[in-house]
């Protein structure tokens, strides 16, 4: 399998080639291929692919699965594929992970007034998700509807998946944007220039507790002091009705040498939104409110 | 005069040498020379450089004022030389920030219990105040006294001045440590790794609104939701009573390159914490406590 190598954005438009599910693995965990969605239907070629070289599967389950911590969509798709690891089986996990998005996207717009200037951190955007994005894809619907006038990125330190990705993306969609440093959030809401914020979720607790890229945390905590409401969008696949709460999910801790080389640092890749601070998650279900305890269930029920 | 350039550290300690009050400017404003005592420090130097050489003094006053616009030290400090601009009297100002920090630090320790972790963000140490430190010396103090555990410290993008210049000071003291990505904060905060947050300011309105480097508001809204005090630690030099509230302190937009070249981005470098989100101000006069309006000026008519 083929994939554009995220590590190298934008500066160079690489592809990276993987001919094995350990391969597969090594990119998903070094970040050449990241974002829960994507990683999700990366795992799901990757299974096929052992599959078709006769690798021992359960071998290739653990490799894939373990490779990331955090995002339940790895495990999703994997448990998918377990019936039928067919190379036909991943492409249609991934067509179907892109038409999910698209139908939160459109779900999405009904958050947006006319001229609403969005903050939104780390990526999920298209290269996130596969294909046409989650939060990005709110955005970039919101955008083709006419009813988004900017975008503040956050540079979403230390690996700058703002700065590097959906500034990029946005670029490309030629939509407006600004790139700031993570820590300057708070200051732009006091001074007013943030309607709403939408971001991504690589784990969503039963309850609707989210977990996504550090830093998600305390944008909402900010967000909540300044009412400013916080949208979480993505696919049902993030859903893990077996975590009851985002206490019990796992925080990956990544390399200190992610933040500095000199010295010791610590490195926790993602953090937990409680269900408390979320305006609402979005699916391809529809708009979900609080109490999220009742509403994600009926998302999916009525699939 | 002769400065460490701050700009270079911690992979290099180069020596900047200034022969003009458009030099010491320079410097100022290039952040070769940073943290609002230190500049206020520089500045005093400059005049005084300015009035060996028989420069225009007001052009130089003008210059040496312009160079940055937060921070108040800097007009304090002009304000002491216009008297007597000898390189006497610049020394005898340095000597006295230095002292000032001593006693803030003494004070200080009031506020820490054994075994505090503290959390620090951006540079308040002896670089950035020519001498002891003001939140880096109040940790110091607290270290040497026993109570300190351990810092984290905020990397404090986009100059890094955490990850560069504060855990090279806190290495320098042996003081444990470990660097973080500004946004990691509340994540670590609700996990109970941090006891109290501690940072210096460029100038305390006389409400007590406290402007100091982007991302301090930040940490203050995450630090009150979860009852974490935070403590402002500065000289009076840094007090600005003709400033009413925070609204009036203005923010020095720096340019977006440094934060990404590749595409727009904001840089405010400040942001304004209110006097409401701060437990404790510590001068040299001693620990103020809301409300500000009546502790500081007290502080100050005691001097």
């Amino acid at each position: 399998m083929i994939f554009l190598d995220q590590r190298r954005l934008p500066d160079e438009e690489v592809e990276l080639r993987c001919t094995s599910s350990a391969e597969v693995a090594e990119a998903i965990r070094t970040l050449a291929v990241r974002g829960a969605p994507s990683i999700g239907v990366a795992a799901a070629y990757g299974y096929a692919l052992a599959a078709d070289r006769g690798e021992d599967l359960d071998e290739a389950y653990a490799l894939l699965a373990d490779s990331r911590p955090t995002a339940i969509n790895l495990v999703w798709a994997l448990e998918q594929m377990r019936s039928d690891p067919s190379p036909e089986h991943a492409r249609r996990l991934h067509e179907e992970e892109v038409s999910r998005c698209k139908r939160m996207s459109a779900h999405a717009v009904e958050l947006f007034a006319p001229g609403t200037r969005a903050l939104t951190h780390c990526n999920a955007g298209g290269l996130a998700t596969s294909g046409y994005g989650s939060a990005l894809g709110a955005l970039r619907a919101a955008w083709e509807h006419g009813l988004l006038a900017h975008v503040l990125v956050d540079e979403t330190r230390p690996l700058l998946q703002g700065a590097r990705l959906t500034a990029w993306e946005l670029e490309t969609l030629g939509i407006p944007h600004a790139v700031i440093a993570d820590s300057a959030a708070a200051h732009l809401m006091v001074l007013g220039e943030v309607d709403c914020i939408v971001t991504g979720a690589d784990r969503i607790a039963a309850n609707g507790d989210s977990a996504n890229k550090i830093g998600t945390y305390g944008l909402a905590i900010a967000a909540a002091y300044h009412r400013i409401p916080l949208y979480v969008v993505a696919p049902t696949s993030t859903i893990d009705f077996e975590t009851p709460t985002g206490a019990a999910i796992p925080i990956e801790e990544r390399p200190g040498a992610e933040v500095t080389t000199r010295f010791a640092a610590r490195n926790p890749a993602f953090d937990v939104t409680p269900a408390a601070l979320i305006a609402a998650i979005v699916t391809e279900e529809g708009v979900h409110r609080s109490p999220f305890a009742e509403s994600l269930p009926r998302a999916v029920r009525s699939r």
